[in-house]
């Protein structure tokens, strides 16, 4: 029977890998008139995914291999499959057909929706969409169960094991320590970026992008390099995993800190154990750990100033005269200038995590009856007001800014904030056991980095939860003292606080 | 049922599709390290077609729906769905389960031990591979039964129609008068082609090819052009067919021809009708017919003399000096040159059928048990004497160069020698409705042509077969003499016979 049922869970495994192909290759240059079959494509592949993921077959599998003298005989790979595999069949089984197809009509009505309420800053427009993704899913919450607090559900579905006591108590100690730090930021003046937005040809930046990835430990062998609009990764196996990029000639800084941060997402996919291929435990554990890997690269690594001591020189060359009456110190405090603005995928590392913040809270008060659909533009304004202070000055700078919510992703944003915590927490406990970090950097070798994060975390897969994994490697639970830390230290330098 | 059939259908097309752009992608710059999962991927995928194709469910429909009443109600579109399908089921179901799947494991054997005994120049090492492919087949012709001789049941699979007889008559004409052609062309001498072989740089090389592609009507919105290293076009919809080339920077014939045959293909499969996309319908209606697209526009357009007046002086421009002291005729007559030779693909438009006329010859004597495989060698060579005037030193560049016996394709290569009978036929047919069509290549103007050939041929798919599409484009079956008299008129003027 384990046989059988591995085979079965390859099966799905395997188109999905198809469906991932299918996706990166709309987004790199499929042709136009394509792209409606294509999507066609997708949506039955997709619906073959989800069907075997809830057949009476896969109900077998999960029952008699739940029964306890099997169970104990299964392989620890099989275990933790058959558990993935059974929260997907409790949580798709459980909403009725009828209700989920309703649903599915409403997120791609919503998205629409959405788009041109964004273009034409129209709140009123999206509302009545927005407010029955909220209502479907307090349903959904109503069938699958939740434990405390309704939006624990939610937030389940994307970091496991996080709920919204251990977030509140980490949220609101890194909010009451960056708003003050942000203000005396903010008070003590912008240095001067002029110099960054000059012309950078593109096939400029891909070299410099290139050389950068390679030396992170990015496997060519296993991987490319692509152009896209909204940049992204993705692991189609441990042998094949892309990382597409956006090249801005009059800011250099979309290519090359972009390329880095989706480079750290895909060492991690690179680097998963062999054995864990052809199962759903072949990926990142969560949303928030994966972003610990691409956080920590962009910014642990990225934004240091060793990192640019060693890689500054190759920039000039590459840039071409751009950054000659530069030097290191200016260049350095640019590229970490903090500013409090309006959208949150342009933010700088400091203001980021309040932007999430922002969305955490409106979140929870939805999902706990405590704010309203049609009250949201006047909230979101009035905490972007109180924690950036800066207030939006229509609907698409604020409240209309992101996608998430018209494709019905409640519970999502947080992992972007924890993504940070963890990455602090894994810098420090890295530091205890490679406390030369940043004179590697001085020297350019990143690859003891890379090989330190795929032996405490990539390997791993989902075989370990993000709490395990953090505690596994830190020795404790979430904490965001390290991130608080690291935020003060830096900026008290480079602003002179 | 109607519609059951047509969205399970649709189903195959669409898992069909997701397994072509897998393939185009593996051939195109798929990271090798992903390479053996992503075959797994698509042998799942492959697979659940297969299934689908012979399952009880695609029985109940053929059934169903080929009674007589139910049968008469169907559109056009799914009386001819369903005769593709049947004949597809009846041939896969007809094979034992357990000997097909042998067959296969055979396949993949018998094209590596090919791949090394190519490399070695062995033929007995692959010869007891090849002796159970051909018996295989012969033992499928026995379940499947076979009309007048057995070798038309193979014939069948690529081309239905054509027969022995009718390609007998055809070829034999065709060779009489080709290798008296030959024998004057290389009394004649040979002209300079020396300058053929300088630099041509690739990016210049792929401007020029792309502009070519763009006058022949290949619309990019719905295609795009890589790079590879065995040249292919694909159709994974009418809306995203995509053309692939290689660029040898020494000889810039390979890309601007290769991608104007490969252009030739995939104005086939962009000018389907919309109508039939989702239907097994939806692509060439045979091997022959396709390849004469690909012909047509290689040999009767890119080696027109009138088309490289028009191009020359572009073409001049991007290779930057190679051509400067080379007029148009000697240019022309270069692009032109006869010379007999080992290796297939790398042959002439003239000799080209000969290569074929030799494996024709040695495929219909298999079958008919009047050659046994271990005579190939000696047979090949004295074919090749007689037919080209040369003998291969050795058994890679006799009977072993191409790939196709090593996975059991027998019955393949008649239709490349049918693609150029068809064209020419197609040519002569147009000239009566386009009779400027020189003045039209001498003009730059190929949409015209391109049309002619979408509105003719292209638009029906496979609703029509291959020798229907003859008739009516044509007014009668196959004759070799258009493709004659073109030989003919061209190379007597050419060498001056």
């Amino acid at each position: 029977m384990e046989k059988e049922f591995t085979e079965y869970v390859k099966k799905m495994t395997n188109i999905n890998e198809a469906v991932s192909l299918m996706y990166w290759d709309l987004r790199t240059g499929a042709p136009k008139k394509g792209v409606s079959q294509r999507s066609e494509v997708i949506g039955t592949l997709s619906a073959e995914v989800f069907a075997m993921s809830t057949s009476d077959q896969m109900k077998t599998y999960i029952d008699e291999l739940s029964q306890e003298q099997v169970y104990s005989s299964l392989s620890e790979v099989t275990k933790k499959t058959l558990e993935e595999v059974k929260k997907d069949y409790e949580r798709n089984t459980k909403i009725p057909p009828e209700e989920f197809k309703e649903y599915v009509i409403l997120q791609s009505q919503a998205e629409s929706v959405w788009e041109e309420a964004r273009e034409r800053s129209d709140f009123a427009m999206f509302q009545p969409y927005l407010e029955k993704l909220v209502e479907f899913n307090k349903r959904f919450i109503g069938y699958w169960g939740y434990d405390g607090n309704k939006y624990n559900t939610l937030l389940d579905m994307y970091e496991p094991g996080v709920t919204v006591d251990i977030i509140d108590a980490t949220f609101s100690k890194l909010r009451d320590r960056i708003v003050p730090l942000l203000q005396k930021i903010t008070e003590a003046g912008k240095p001067d970026i002029s110099f960054l937005f000059e012309k950078f040809p593109k096939e400029k930046q891909k070299e410099f992008s290139l050389q950068v990835l390679k030396e992170m430990g990015y496997d060519f062998q296993a991987g490319r390099l692509d152009e896209t609009v909204h940049p992204f990764a993705i692991g189609l196996n441990p042998g094949d995993v892309r990382v597409t990029t956006r090249y801005d000639e009059s800011d250099f800084r979309t290519a090359v800190f972009g390329t880095i941060h989706e480079g750290g997402h895909a060492l991690y996919e690179q680097n998963l154990s062999e054995d864990l291929v052809g199962t759903p435990l072949s990926t990142g554990t969560s949303m928030g750990i994966h972003e610990s890997q691409s956080l920590f690269w962009e910014n642990f690594v990225g934004r240091n100033r060793g990192f640019w001591k060693h890689h500054y020189a190759s920039l000039k060359k590459y840039a071409g005269g751009q950054f000659d009456q530069v030097d290191l110190d200016a260049f350095y405090k640019a590229i970490n200038i903090v500013e409090p603005s309006f959208i949150r995928i342009e933010a700088d590392e400091l203001t980021y995590a309040l932007h999430i913040i922002v969305r955490y809270e409106i979140e929870k008060g939805l999902f706990n009856d405590e704010i309203e659909v049609k009250d949201l533009p006047r909230i979101w304004n009035e905490k972007m007001q109180e924690y950036l202070g800066i207030t939006p000055e229509n609907d698409s700078q604020g409240v209309l800014q992101d996608v998430h919510w018209s494709g019905g992703s409640f519970g999502y944003f947080p992992s972007y904030a924890l993504g940070y915590i963890y990455a602090a927490q894994l810098k420090q406990a890295m530091l205890r056991e490679v406390p030369e970090f940043d004179e590697l950097l001085e020297k350019g070798e990143l690859k003891p980095i890379q090989e330190w994060l795929s032996r405490n975390i990539h390997q791993y897969g989902k075989t370990k939860k993000p709490m395990e994994i953090l505690e596994d490697v830190t020795g404790e639970g979430l904490n965001p003292d390290y991130l608080i830390r690291y935020f003060e230290e830096k900026y008290s330098s480079l602003y002179s606080l």
